[in-house]
């Protein structure tokens, strides 16, 4: 069986968890080099692991050509600048999300996926490949709700994780970037279609440090498309609950909603609070499977030399709605596409 | 409209709220007369809600010919003499369950139906009555779920009334008799047959008290019916969550339960204890409409002059199957009927 | 005890429940009076429940003095004059929502509900006495979900009616009128607060013919609100599986839903479907219990000679709304009130 | 990082995914050897995965000194024989369940084991390793639901496989055998006791051919443990919707259940039938994940040389309880141990 060499860069709390997967989770993987600016981290990786090369510097692992592919799992604002230089060294390319933290990058992004048609690139958007929502995509696709009518998505980070969060604020690009940029993704996906006209609201309902940063700790939007769909976006950083990402697709002849109740597992707790579930309390809980199985889709697509079916656009244009959330939220209008 | 004139005797917990339903939830019912040893009871219920006429003994109110039909909700132990008393002395008669605490008695209030035929008496299995109940049972009669095979009832009072739960057990007759006896008549309804082998069992897992009744906090019971259908019974008294009335019915084309999650209302509550339902707290909560459903059968019948599908042998049968479910549980053995 | 005279107006599909319950749910009212333009409606109520008068022009019945409240179930357009004749006709006045059809009409409703100070005024938006919603209201004064963030209020009819609902689409005023007027009053009620900003989109998914009344199938809106809350409505025709009223209010410690799953009873059916709830099929069975409870309210405000929650400006108020969302949607632009 | 060199024998459904998870899901894991006497299997395996060794006969693969342990997943009968043999040769042995046909072949199993204290021997309970499972285990352990009370465990095959349950039947040693041994090892873990008397009811519902195998296609039994507490055990061939394996463990201060609704994933479909769930459709969709961390738990317990929690004692006691149930069952009577 041949194997996919994999040199990883960013070995944060998602990072690592990649390159867990890439070593552990993928039979067809391997991961061989491993870098980060934090000496530690790269040591550390390769001691547990027995991982053959480690890095402080991106551009020394991109000189390793025992590798076939390059994971990057650095600091968005990094992404499109080791995506132009992994492309051009000749790798095929994973990114995490988002593409980009301006619309520019994302284009110079594009321009560099189009100049190495014959490398894989491969963009984040893991919620495509979780078993939910590939069920969900399916029966929408087979007509099981008819035509799409309206999206509504929740991306709430558990309160329990403020701390974090409040630090994160001044470097998120705020919530429609940092949080939401999934459920556009989602929304453009299961619409088919590019939002149009956007209006945002929101505020600090609890922590106005948030505001700092022209942010909400908590914001929605209602978005038209093109093809006159709508979607209804809410995202923030205050549920008590657990790690709350739900969907819903309302369609002329039904109704799927992926995870309505945000439950860890198939345990129902019956006592004095009544009956209950409990929740996924981070998305590296929620999303554990949907991770490898991005990745496999990834070493697969090199094997197979096939195209992702996401692409460097889909990168761009969530971005760009994205913005244009941001713009409306922060200056309380309609911004239109 | 022609009203029916009733009388109620007993004006205990559950008594009061029949005589509010007779008073206030039926159009064509009237409470004409009350009845209580106690006469407190008695002269509340006469000045609170206007009562005609209002009595301390059960004698006198039968001598009272305005009257059309006597509603019973005195303590168990009275039940079979005061139906013998009231339908002998020409009134339509509804009685609480059970209908009597020992087989001889039922056998006896039998008799007393059997020789006035021409007047209605009903026994109180309200769940019949439930909509829930009822849907389920118009489905399965429809096919929904094929042939039956298995009842699964629990009957679990909420261990927040504890305390009376305990001074009553000396006179309760054991769970089988005060909380299964409902199941016993559901079970009878839904698979259409009668127990014919009983293995059970159970014991004192939190309060030692129920012990000296010869009694446990919670039992169990497996039946097995003439037509090879069988049945589970759970019953007791330590429910954290609430009043937790649980059926199912398993058929071989399908399944069907009633109130799995024994929810209050259609409030979901989302918080630090994940997503949760809070839960029915007593009968009086859970079993509302039902009261008043089957006081509208019961005047139905009475101005329609039909019989109700509820007779005196299904009191019989049930008690018959009690007994013989406490047999079983007290002597530790299998008991066939 | 004191009996409430009541004279209803308007025996259509909705009156005719509102008169049933006059006439046998609320012990202290009586249906004294049946009024509609139609005859035969008249006759039958009066024979059916032997009602003492009837009328098929309201002038008249508002010169009955054995009467002491009017009930309004006539089509909208005649709401407010009628409430204006009967209010100052000296009677209480009970008015199905909405208000009126238009602003300047609601206005003329306030100023005569000011000058008849000492008469018991309420609108029937009976949502808030809907056990679930009280329920629910409660737990948020008492601080369960902190401060309320985010309203999302979902109002779909069921595509079983949907000949009926184009039909009426001439005369409804849109969906935001017709629909969604309960959930504008609900997110008054739960946010504490007026809306400010208004976007709204929507079209006809599957019924073109609603364009022709310049309304959707389907529509939704996302208000900005005076203290900076946020709520998101959502209205159409197009459920597939009932009546569809779905209401959550998420908050800076909890979340609270109604009707999550519209279920229209306990039962749970299991069959090569999956594991399935049945849901409500029209306002009728899914809000039967409010209808009665509202009633008993306006009925006690006049024993009790104490006004209701439920204003006019209640319904000035939402009615203004309404039509700015409206305003919204057709025009496809952001609203400020 | 050593590797754990293991030789599977048994290709079937099961086995051949269990082969796969030992070449692909577990990292210190090897599949080094097939084995079947089925020789397209072992051909097949190999020539996909690259498998070293291939065998089509036991003992064969038992003197391939290159091995550390044995994988045994060949049809029960052979289960206790071939664990001798293997831990007699020096391997480590994983067995899937039952351990044995007879209890007699269980206790040479035992001795093997216990002549071979120094190997790993470790029985397929896979449940035990579910997270849901686990984390209910962890719960209670914690005092989560007081001191457990009953324990109910449901374990029915889809309908649709009823054909190879048909074929299946003659060598299947009966529903409590067959299905009902997990619920039995549960029982036992949950309930930290043995059971000391069984009644157990049952028959052919639909599927007459059970019978002449003295087995129903559906059986329940009532069981007491030595410490008093109960588990009703339900077993079968005929949901309609998937694969049923639903678990409730009742304690004096709260209730558990797991996968009280065994959905599929977490996708909730809103269409003409209500609100559902569809389900899980085989125990292989429902445990895939259980049997990769039972792999990893043995393979860990290998490297670390420690014992499994679950021991050859478990698959003895399990075994013989089901035979006490399935006594129980064909004669009708209670049995006590």
């Amino acid at each position: 069986m041949k194997k996919v060499k994999i040199g990883i860069v960013g070995l944060g709390r998602l990072g690592i968890k990649h390159a867990e997967n890439i070593a552990f989770k993928v039979p067809n993987a391997e991961l061989t080099a491993v870098c980060s600016t934090v000496e530690e981290e790269v040591h550390n990786a390769q001691k547990s692991w027995g991982i053959k090369y480690g890095y402080t510097n991106y551009k020394d692992m991109l000189e390793n050509k025992e590798l076939d592919a390059i994971f990057i799992a650095s600091p968005s604002g990094l992404h499109c600048e080791q995506i132009e230089q992994a492309l051009d060294a000749g790798y095929h390319v994973f990114s995490e999300k988002p593409l980009g933290v301006t619309v520019e990058e994302c284009k110079r992004a594009e321009k560099a996926v189009e100049r190495n048609a014959d490398k894989i690139f491969m963009l984040g958007f893991m919620r495509r490949f979780d078993p939910s929502y590939r069920y969900a995509k399916e029966k929408i696709d087979e007509g099981a709700i008819g035509k799409p009518i309206m999206f509504r998505g929740y991306s709430v980070d558990p309160e329990s994780c403020i701390e974090g969060s409040i630090r994160f604020a001044a470097i998120s690009g705020g919530q429609f970037i940092d949080m939401a940029i999934h459920d556009i993704d989602l929304a453009r996906w299961f619409l088919n279609s590019e939002a149009k006209s956007i209006f945002a609201v929101g505020g600090c309902y609890a922590y106005p440090q948030f505001a700092e940063h022209h942010d909400g700790d908590t914001v929605a939007a209602l978005m038209q498309f093109e093809n006159d769909t709508m979607a209804f976006l809410y995202a923030g950083k205050l549920a008590q609950h657990g790690y709350n990402v739900e969907t819903e697709i309302v369609g002329t002849k039904g109704t799927i909603r992926i995870a309505a109740v945000p439950q860890k597992n198939l345990v129902e707790v019956i006592d004095t609070n009544g009956v209950r579930k409990e929740c996924s309390q981070n998305f590296l809980e929620r999303f554990e499977e949907s991770f490898v199985i991005e990745l496999q889709e990834f070493v697969n697509c090199i094997l197979e030399n096939r195209k992702p079916e996401i692409t460097v656009y889909d990168g761009t244009k969530s971005t760009v709605i994205a913005y244009a959330a941001t713009e409306a939220f922060r200056e309380n209008k309609l911004v239109r596409l």
